[in-house]
């Protein structure tokens, strides 16, 4: 099963008059609420400093933006930028989580805001400091009555647990690169994972020797997310397209988004590190192909 | 009582490089909603078409905009523009009502839309057609078990009153020029009646035979608004700084917003067809003065 790029992409590229996102526009979280997609993307300057923009919209397709960053970096933890946001709406609570990591002199840190409007966002903290670990995304409800990250200790995809949000233990691996395959070397999460009643879809980018980006989709347990129940072999998406191939990293596909409205998952991901590029499929179909590939 | 111009006024101005707010940005309608200022502007390029922008913020004076227009002509009756939006929150029913002006060879035409999520709206219908009829603003809650509005027969405020916001009936005018007064040629309503224990609070504008604008404001009775409680003999507001005299209309502040937040009154007015400008006010301070003028 191939994921099938939207002819309309890429759908959101660098506009040249705004400083903040002049050279590139790319990885991006979108949460579906109230009836539109609202994107968060990270944007760059010619000083490559990240920021988080936002853009709205009703179709999934044409994107209003506006002309300020919503997230800028604001401590010495992010003096290098704000990047790679995945936003959760966590609907019993009424709120949003953007999971970002901010990058500066010090290192990489994943970390966590919240917002109840969209717009103005409140940060919570890191996941863990000191480290190597990015590309986490929380799930959209407690499991077990705990918060739930999907985080990433390279090469593989951990889990974590927390009561707060703040304070999280029980690191765990759930996946890791499969020797020999399109996802040998890497592997991290992509969008906030879906739960069906098959388990939680969960999408990821990997890549390979080459560094070429590519994703895969895989099942995890509903109640042990730990536990992977179903990840085929075979990739779904690979760059093909021209802006795929080139731009600032080249053959970077990336992945940080795939809201499911009306039976179709959305798959917004940046196309080599300057532009948001989209591509779908029907939920019933990745599902039956998960669960039954191999 | 005079209003206090905020020190950073005007706030908004026209955008060179966008084609539809490259000339003038102005009339504006602001709803404060889940901790945020959400402003609709009326914007036109050098085609004098009138669009609708939208901008939000947290503190009400730095607002970040759309690069598109949220509301654009549509039909027949809108070929010259979408005007002077007033922006009502029916917090009963969790919906968002547009009070717009549609403008065409056709003449003017006061509509109504709503919204559940401030950025797409629908167009509800009109309010009356074939008639001179505009400045209208719908009540946040139903009174006596009906949507009211006010709105403008010149030279006139006048009210009206709806069971579905399609249907409206009743009308009556409400308050009318005072002759050697500053409001002695015209009035028309504000932004969003305030309810307050002694009334509903109204600010409206008004002009004189030189055609220069000024703000005032008025109580209206809470269960009978078609009865002027009081009205006090001055104005609250006239034109004195170089972009209320200077722009598209010389002399023209027009308001179409007066949030209250933490007790503060935000009056939003368009200077001389060109900027936004705001000027606040104690809400407490008005409803003295207004309640003791007379």
């Amino acid at each position: 099963m191939q994921l099938i790029r939207h002819p309309a992409s890429p759908i959101l590229k660098p506009k040249p008059l705004n400083d903040w996102e002049a050279l590139n526009v790319f990885n991006c979280g979108v949460v579906y609420f109230n009836d539109l997609f609202h994107m968060f993307y990270r944007a760059q300057g010619v000083d490559y400093v990240s920021r988080i923009g936002y853009a709205v919209s009703a179709d999934g397709v044409h994107f209003n933006r506006f002309e300020q960053p919503v997230l800028s970096p604001q401590d010495e933890w992010e003096t290098r930028g704000v990047e790679d946001p995945r936003i959760t709406y966590l609907a019993d609570e009424g709120r949003f989580i953007m999971a970002y990591t901010a990058y500066s002199p010090l290192g990489i840190t994943p970390m966590f805001a919240a917002s109840t409007n969209l717009i103005t966002w409140r940060r919570i903290g890191p996941l863990i400091v000191g480290e190597d670990n990015k590309d986490h995304v929380l799930f959209p409800r407690q499991i077990g009555g705990r918060y739930v990250t999907l985080h990433r200790r390279p090469p593989s995809i951990w889990i974590a647990y927390s009561d707060d949000l703040k304070n999280w233990d029980d690191f765990r691996v759930v996946m890791s690169p499969r020797p020999g395959n399109w996802d040998c070397r890497r592997v991290g999460a992509g969008g906030v994972p879906v739960e069906t009643e098959h388990g939680w879809l969960v999408l990821y980018h990997g890549y390979d020797d080459e560094f070429v980006y590519r994703f895969g989709a895989c099942l995890l347990d509903l109640e042990d997310p730990t536990q992977v129940i179903a990840r085929p072999h075979e990739c779904i998406l690979e760059p093909r397209e021209t802006w795929e191939f080139k731009g600032d990293v080249p053959h970077a596909i990336f992945s940080a988004a795939n809201p499911v409205v009306d039976g179709t998952v959305y798959v917004y991901y940046g196309g080599a590190d300057r532009v948001i590029g989209l591509a779908t499929c029907a939920l019933d179909e990745i599902l039956g192909w998960v669960t039954h590939d191999e």
